[in-house]
Formats: C-alpha cells, structure tokens, sequence
C-alpha cells in the first residue's frame, strides 16, 4: 500500500533519537538444564559452578553460561587456545543460543514448527579462523541464558577467555523510583514491571527485544503510561507519537506498528482497536506532562481516527466493521468490546477538542449513539454485557466498564457477575489483563486489582521469568499464539505495567 | 614448546607489511549443477542466465552464482525486500556456501567426514533481523561459485539487490608479464599459475587461501622462486624469510610454517627437509636480487639448520633420524630422498658461505661424505636408487638427481628407468612434480618437461580448474590426503611453478 509520509513529523522524531546507554556484564554462572515435572514448562536450572574464566571448551561440548538476569545487548567473546600449547590448525566453530527462558535454549531449532519465520530463533553459528581473537556478533539478543556448543570436530585445545554482554537501553534500571511497599512479592513484581519497561526501552518503545522488535502503539500507549511515573523519558514518548503520526496508510488510520529500522512502511491491514489508541496516546500525554504544543500539532491525526472509523461503524448491527486486536482469544466476537473502545477513545477526543477550543459537537453526538447501542447489549438475566452472537467475554465487560457508559454499582455488578460465569473467553494475554486491572480501578475495587496483579504477575515471577512475560497462562505452560513455545517473549512491553499500577495503588 | 623469538627479525617482517589491494567483482552469471559422469568429479556446471539483479529468492530456494575466475575475498551483500510490497516480519536467514570448485558447493557439510576440522568448509548462515540492509560477511572467502540458500521459512518477498566481493591480494594480475608463446594450452596454463601465484599472495605467501592459510616453508620456496620473475613482490618474500628467522622452537629448527595471525608460536613437529629450505630461500634471494645484506644478517639461521641436522644423520644407516614431508605419498620410505635434499641445501650453503667469507670446511665434508652415502644406494641392475628398506620411488631418484651427485648423462639414465619401472611410488602433488621438471631440466630433458607441464596441468585445467589445485591424480579425481576432496584446496601454491617453468623454458 501507498505510504502518506509527513516529513515533518519525521524529522522531529529521529532529532530526538538518543544514544543508548551500554553497560558492560559477565555471566554469574555455569549451569545445567534437568527435567523436572515440578518446574515451569517441566525444566529447572541447577548451577554447575561459578563463571570463572578461562572456561576449556571440547568438541561437541556445550556449556549453558547464565547472566543471573535479562539482558538485551551484543555478545563479546574472547576466545584463547590454552597458551598456544598446540595451535588452532582449522578454524574453531561454535554455535550460540540464546535464551529469555530454560526452554528456548533446550528446543533444538530443527524442530520448530511455529507459525513465525524461524528467524527469530536465537541462534547462531560463527567460525573463528585464527585463535586467539576477541569477536562480537553483531545481532542483537535478548537472554539470561547463553548456551555454547563447540561444533568443529578438532581436537585442539580452546579456552573462552572472557565473555560478556555490552547491554544496551534508552533508560538506566538504578534511576527508577523504588516501590512504596514492604511486600516482598509486591517489590519483586514492581521490579519485573521495571525491568521489562526498560529492556523494552531502545531506540524505539519496542515490544519486545527478542522478537518483533517494533513499535506497537497498543503496548506503546501502556509503556508510555507506565514510564511518565517511572523513567519519564519524554523525548522517546514524543520520539514515537511522531512516528505513528509520520506514516499512515491511503486509509488515513494509524498504522497498528512501525518498523523501526525500515525505511517508511505501513502494512495493508490495521488494527481499528490500535489506531483510536493514538488519541490516548495524545491525551496520556498532555495529561503527564501539560504540554499542548504536541496535541495541537497532532490533533487532526487524532480527529482522523474518529473520521474514519464513524464512517465504518454500522449502527444496525451493533459493531464497527473494521478489523481490531482486543486480545490473542481465538473466536472471540470483538465487536461490543470495541465499542468500548471507541467510546472510550472518543471520551479523550472530546477532551482535548475542548482544550483546544475546538468543535466537540460530533464526537459527543457519537459518544451517546454509541453508548446506547452499547447499552443495548446489557442482558438483564446474566447482569452481563452479551455480543450480538450472544457471545459473552471478559473482554467485553471490560471495556464497558472501561467506556465509561456504566454506574460504578453497575461496573461492580458487571466485574462481580462475569467471575461466577462459565465463560471460555476470558483474558489472554497480560495486555488484556491490564484493561481488567483498569476496570478494576475505575470501580474503586482496588483490593481486587491487588489481588489480581499479586496472584498473575506473581506465578510468572514462580515460574522463573525475570521480566514479564507476552503470554502467561498457568492452564497451560505452553500456550504460544504461534504454535511454538519457546518463539514466545519472555520480556514483553504489554505486560509491564504493574509498575504502573503499584505505584498507583500501594 | 617453547619458542624462541627474535624480536628484531619480527620487527622488520612486520614493518614490510603493506596493505592489499582491494577489487570488487560481481558474479558472471547464475548456474545450476548437473550430474555428469563424463566431467571432472562427476559433475558440470551449467548456466542459466547473466547475475543480473535484482534477483528475488524464495525460501528454501537455493540460488548459484559464478563469478566467471576464483577470488579471494569478503562477501558483500544488498537485501531488499521487493520496495516493501510486504514487509520483513521475521528475520530473514540466508545459508552461505562458497566454493572453488563444484563439489564443494554440492557436498553437504553434514556428510563431511574429513581428517581436518570442518572449521575450513567454507559455510555460514546468517540473519538479517531487519530489511534493507546492506551487509558484509566478515570471514574471508575463497571461491569461483557461490551458492545461497534461503532458510528462514518465512514468506515475505526478498530480493538479493547486489552482490560482489571485495576481492583481495598483495599483487595486481595485471601486472605479471605475458607468457613468450602462442600455445594455446601454455598460455592458459602459464595464466593459471600467475593467478594461482597472486591469490595466495596476502599478507604472507599463503599456502593456499581457502585452507590453511599458512606461510608454510616448502610453499614459500617455490612461490619466491615463480615471483621473483613474475610480480617480484621483494618486499613480501623478504618479510616471509624474517618470519621464519624470528620464531624457531628450542631445537633451533626453522618451523615447517608460520601462522600469520597467531603471536609467535612453533609447532612441536617438524620436517627437516623443510627446515633445510630455509638455506634455498637465502639462497634464491641472493641469485635474484643481489642483496648480500640479508643473507649477511640471516646466515646464523641457515647455518644452525646444518648444525643441527647433522648430528641426526646415522651414517651406518644411510639416513638422518628426523621427519621430513618429501610428499603426501603414503608408505613412502622418505630416508634416500631426504639425503639428496640435504646435499641440495648443503651445495647451497657452501656457496653463501663463500660469498660471506665463512668458513665452509665442516659443510663440505658433510656433502661429500652425505654424497658417497647416497651414491652407495644405487642399484647396477635396475640403475636406479634404491632405500635402505628396498623400496624403489620417483621421489628417490629425483632428489638423487637434484642433490647434484650425478653425471648428466646419468641422471638423464635414472630419469628414464623410473619412467619404465613399476613403482606405486610415484609423485603425488604438483608441488613433488616441480621437482621432478627441476629434474628434467638440470639433466638438459626440456622438451620432456615441457610435455609433462602441458599433460599434468593441461589435465588440471581441462577438469575445470581456474587455479592450480593442491592434489590432481587423473586415476582418482577424488584423491584427498583429508579424507574428503571437498575441503582440498584448488588453489594451491606449491603448484603454481609452471609459470616459473615456461618463463625459462619456452
């Protein structure tokens, strides 16, 4: 598809590209994988010893090196033949995988099967000609764990001499305020959230450092939201606003992602969910920061949005005929859930038209068509909101609550009456988790959402995860939206934001 | 072992290191491989059409690109993804083969079974995490054929915009004088071995640059001796001989090879006749150039050489009690041929050591007593020279020949008797049949030696060789000293002397 490029925004966003921040790291230890039924996705890691270097590598032997942390950066490796005792007579080979989590490194890549390209495995094999040498590679990765295997058949003897991570992030993890609590899970969730915020954190606000690698304005809206009280990195806010706004489609919607590293692209399809999301961004923005240069500046992408899209919503049927994302929850009827969204959206529209003494009058027009077709979806028997496929989600009562079309009793009702129903649609992923923990808030059940975070974001946490994972269902430990587990991100931008919520609710 | 290093030699070979000269060639055209029993190994290369880019792959596609003449050098490579139709969702991963000849890009690396470590199969994949891009892989290749793989099993649309290699060397092609005849087959033979002679021309004489590598010494020989009329590169033989002066091991022998890229190391092997060599290197440098300076500053080395090896020459036994290379010849009793390299290097020595005014005496004696030794292996009845261990080798008799103890007349006699006597010992590289036409040619034999150049490498250059092979044996086109004829190298330096030969003898 055709690309409306603004340059202007364009511009504006790369002036305020910074330099990452690098910072050097060795691996704390040598460890090794065991099967065990008790542990996540059946595997624990034992420690083997200390990663004291030089570490004596043989042919065919592998060594799982363990950086006790996540880490997103390049790997330097310097590699030794024993003090030359006997020279490299052929080149050495060794074949690097790397690892968010025990079971990326134990799934030998030849049998994936996911519904990815198997470029995002995170493996590579190198050749070394001449010992000794310092190497970097040059790809980026995303691990605590490293696991080297030595492939070349020789016999010659190798020592790798040093080995480290020149770890990279827009924000330093030390500058984040320290959580207001005692509580030792509610500090370790807190410090997750913070750490994913920040690995995510580049040159771009990406989703995830493993794999995509890109600007979703849906995990966006929430690592901005999170940041403003956590790093406050407003030029990468801004930096990324401007990119949404420097590139959308012939369809004038803001595109679902940017591809960061690619020259300017919009993808044929959208997500109508994620493009009425950059008038929250906008809004996020102003509300954080008081600034209303930007808002002026960007307010006729917002007002396209809704321009678009309420040429698209088919009031007969109750739903807006546009493609949106909601959630990873095969067969979920999304169509009164984006309702929610829409009303919701259009909510902060009206806002910032007023702010700028712009005309509200047909958003407000909408916002009440809308919210009485919403309305009309309450089914009085259940107490719950129910699709016109007489479907009935999670996900649905949580953006109603969310539109704001509900009394806090009734959004009480609402959050109370959908825990006792037997439905199969229920949340996801962390990023749809979030909006419950929203619909939680803005019920004024704040005892519920801790509990909630505590119970979720704490079993990721049992489970071994460092930083918050993109998928996490305790139903099942293996679940991926890509049919490959070990494909899945182990530090994923939409999940972080407990940090948010922690801060705000403790 | 230790070694022992000195510094001041190391100093000038390093400060005779000049930058290489850098050309970028793209391929020729795409190929397909065939089976066909009538070509050399068995298979021929066809085209199907000019490299004319952009070239789209698909996965799993495999793509062959020829560049029309064998090059040494580092890939590069332009990615696109077809003007971003769809975008690059995944990383993209292409797997890398470089070949000098067919077989090596069609043998698959998981069927190698060679001697050598793998590490010189000369693979490699690659990811490129976001499109366009341009990249450069940063090992050294050296190739005619280059095959790419797509392994990424993603869809997206690729397209290979560019691809060349920086082709690197010491010497320009270009430069070499043109061959003195108007055969067709001489000429292409004589351009065969310039080129042969110029790849392996880096940063040291290689022995070969697709494996190994190395400044080897019996290499080195014959590469100054072919360049000193052909590019004349002083500087760099120069600097090769201090290489070998500034590291020997405690045993204060010349190492059979240096490894450029390593600190100073000395293997704990050596071969005696190689070490020898060290005295010819001198030797030619000084009949080639006329500079007494170097062999005044280096003649301490060549002289050990003597010291030590005589005192391993049994006598009684008629053979010196060291290793020696001689030639990749299995079961070849070496000791006889290993007299008449002696005696060679000794008549050498003699005459450097009267140019200096050095005494000569001990060395002298040593080549009469080494000559009446060797003679006492003749055998009246089949006239030719036989082993302690009764063995009877082309290798024997033309050392005899060489090493300057015989009549012309009778070394014309033992040249023809080894033609007509059934011996499995005979030579088998081209760097044994140099000295075998050194043989022809000091018994006045030129129009035989011509005839074998024209045969032996003609036939190299008929099976499809750009460069001089390191192993050709018509009766087994897949001969290989490593067990594997896909890792031999098909541009080799110790075969390159029919440029040396056809200069002198045409």
């Amino acid at each position: 598809m055709s690309v409306v490029i603004n340059d202007i925004f364009r511009k504006k966003a790369e002036e305020l590209k910074a330099p990452l921040i690098e910072r050097t790291v060795r691996p704390e230890r040598i460890v090794v994988t065991e099967k065990d039924k008790d542990a996540f996705q059946g595997i624990s890691v034992i420690k083997k010893g200390d990663a004291a270097f030089p570490v004596e590598i043989k042919n065919d032997e592998e060594i799982i090196f363990d950086f006790g942390d996540h880490f997103v950066g390049y790997l330097n490796i310097s590699l030794g033949n024993d003090g030359l005792k006997r020279i490299t007579d052929s080149p050495l080979k060794l074949l690097f995988t790397f690892g968010e989590f025990p079971l990326e490194i134990v799934t030998p890549p030849e049998e994936y099967k996911g519904g990815l390209g198997n470029g995002w495995l995170q493996n590579e094999e190198r050749s070394y000609v001449f010992l000794p040498c310092k190497a970097r590679l040059d790809r980026r990765y995303s691990f605590r764990y490293l696991k080297i295997r030595r492939t070349d058949n020789a016999s010659f003897p190798v020592k790798i001499e040093d080995l480290s991570v020149t770890a990279v992030s827009a924000v330093r993890e030390e500058n984040a305020p320290v959580p207001r609590t005692n509580d030792e899970i509610f500090r370790k969730i807190y410090k997750m959230s913070v750490k994913t915020l920040k690995e995510c954190q580049q040159e771009v606000f990406e989703d995830g450092p493993k794999r995509d690698r890109r600007l979703w304005i849906g995990d966006l809206k929430l690592q901005a939201m999170t940041d403003y009280g956590i790093f406050r990195n407003l030029d990468l806010i801004k930096r990324c606003i401007y990119l949404f706004a420097s590139a959308t489609g012939e369809h004038r919607m803001v595109a679902p992602c940017i591809f960061p590293d690619s020259p300017p692209y919009v993808d044929e399809w959208t997500f109508c969910d994620y493009s009425l999301f950059f008038i929250s961004c906008l809004y996020d923005w102003y509300r954080n920061t008081g600034d209303i240069s930007l808002v002026k500046e960007l307010y006729p992408v917002a007002y396209t949005q809704f321009d678009v899209i309420k040429e698209r919503f088919i009031r007969k049927e109750k739903r807006i005929d546009l493609n949106c994302f909601i959630d990873w929850c095969p067969e979920l009827d999304k169509s009164t859930a984006l309702l929610g969204v829409y009303i919701y959206a259009l909510k902060q529209l009206k806002e910032l038209a007023e702010l700028l003494g712009e005309s509200a009058e047909a958003v407000k027009e909408e916002i009440t068509a809308a919210a009485e077709i919403l309305l009309s979806c309450f089914d009085e028997k259940t107490g719950l909101f129910v699709t016109p496929s007489g479907q009935i989600s999670y996900h649905t009562q949580i953006w109603a609550v969310l539109s704001g079309v509900l009394t806090k009793e009734e959004a009480v009702s609402v959050l109370t009456a959908i825990k006792e129903y037997p439905t199969q649609f229920t949340m996801r992923t962390p990023y749809m988790m979030h909006y419950y923990i929203e619909a939680l808030y803005n019920s004024e059940l704040k005892k519920e959402a801790l509990e909630f975070i505590k119970d979720k974001w704490g079993k990721m946490m049992s489970a071994g995860f460092d930083c918050c994972p993109e998928v996490f269902n305790t139903e099942n430990q293996f679940e991926s939206p890509y049919n490959a587990p070990e494909i899945n991100s182990a530090c994923h931008a939409w999940s972080c934001t407990p940090a948010y919520w922690l801060k705000k609710l403790l």
